[in-house]
């Protein structure tokens, strides 16, 4: 039963930091949604809100990575296709959930980059663990060292900032725009070595 | 001296927002950084925090886009140039300021994205403004529309996503490179026409 309340706590934490961010979730409301008793947060988590917010940013962060992972897979190779679809699946996902649902870490991580050291550490390994997954993808795919990590940057950067778009608009089309955008971009610089 | 009090309230608070974001600052901590009487800020802003934030998001956005617009007039009407100076001068500025200035809009955007749909609307409107002074921008340095448009979302959302990696890595180096990713591209789709 411990696991599980454990597992409760880390999930409900990762759901109100991506909704609310770091100040806007208290450990009571944690407590609530998990749910669970107030004194088992500090029983797992002896640090505090800060330590539960570490392992629940890492925890979202892993989550997010093998599905994004997924839906770029299905392309196989083409990193252009994979581009294509993973921009169209973020709109999908924007529409499906009433646009509630995107990135477990962005908003987090810009409140806390210039407030809380610890946690500003925690979203740069995260945001640098992707970049790494992004460029293996977009080398396998044929973009030289170089361009594959301008590529990855560029992709999650676009898919960053097509969040921040899309929810303020409540409108897909900001996300479908940079997902034909960076797709050609990226086609474009394949089209001389191909 | 009544408007002076007014202006440093917006001011303070347009500062807290962009640093903290909206559940992070409260009017007590706005009080205290204008200064101002607490009993000032309900005269001037009977809406309370939330109608205060408002003001304070439109303000802190008009002298933003004032900045950006300043920046990007000094290339003419050479788009790609001026991709590359507004890149390199965002990389410039997280630097000089220890990263910790940045759009003064898009913390909280993406906070109250689905937590308080009047502060969203403002956020929305906000972005769509600026996306149509980039679009105006772009098109008179020789795209066609669809494309003026595709690439003044591209910018902002590389520009914002920029802000986020850059932020939480503490180097400049995912801002810079996303300029020149940006404007090779919007030098790629010129060169047809060209």
């Amino acid at each position: 039963m411990a696991t599980g309340t454990r597992e409760r706590i880390v999930d409900a934490a990762a759901e109100l930091l991506r909704d609310r961010g770091y100040a806007g979730t208290g450990l009571k409301a944690i407590s609530t949604r998990a749910p669970a008793p107030f004194g088992s947060l500090y029983h797992f988590f002896p640090g505090g809100k800060e330590e539960l917010a570490a392992v629940a940013l890492r925890h979202s962060a892993a989550g997010y990575a093998r599905q994004v992972d997924a839906v770029l897979s299905e392309a196989g190779d083409d990193v252009v296709a994979a581009v294509r679809v993973g921009f169209d699946r973020a709109a999908d996902l924007l529409v499906e959930t009433d646009y509630a649902d995107a990135c477990p870490i962005a908003t987090v991580a810009l409140e806390v980059a210039s407030t809380n050291e610890p946690l500003r550490e925690v979203a740069g390994s995260i945001f640098e663990g992707w970049l790494r997954g992004l460029e293996a993808r977009f080398a396998a795919g044929g973009l030289d060292a170089d361009a594959a990590r301008a590529f990855a940057t560029l992709f999650l950067a676009a898919l960053e900032g097509g969040f921040l778009l899309s929810r303020s608009a409540r409108d897909p089309a900001p996300m479908r725009s940079l997902g034909r955008t960076v797709a050609d971009a990226i086609e474009a610089a394949l089209a001389p070595a191909g």
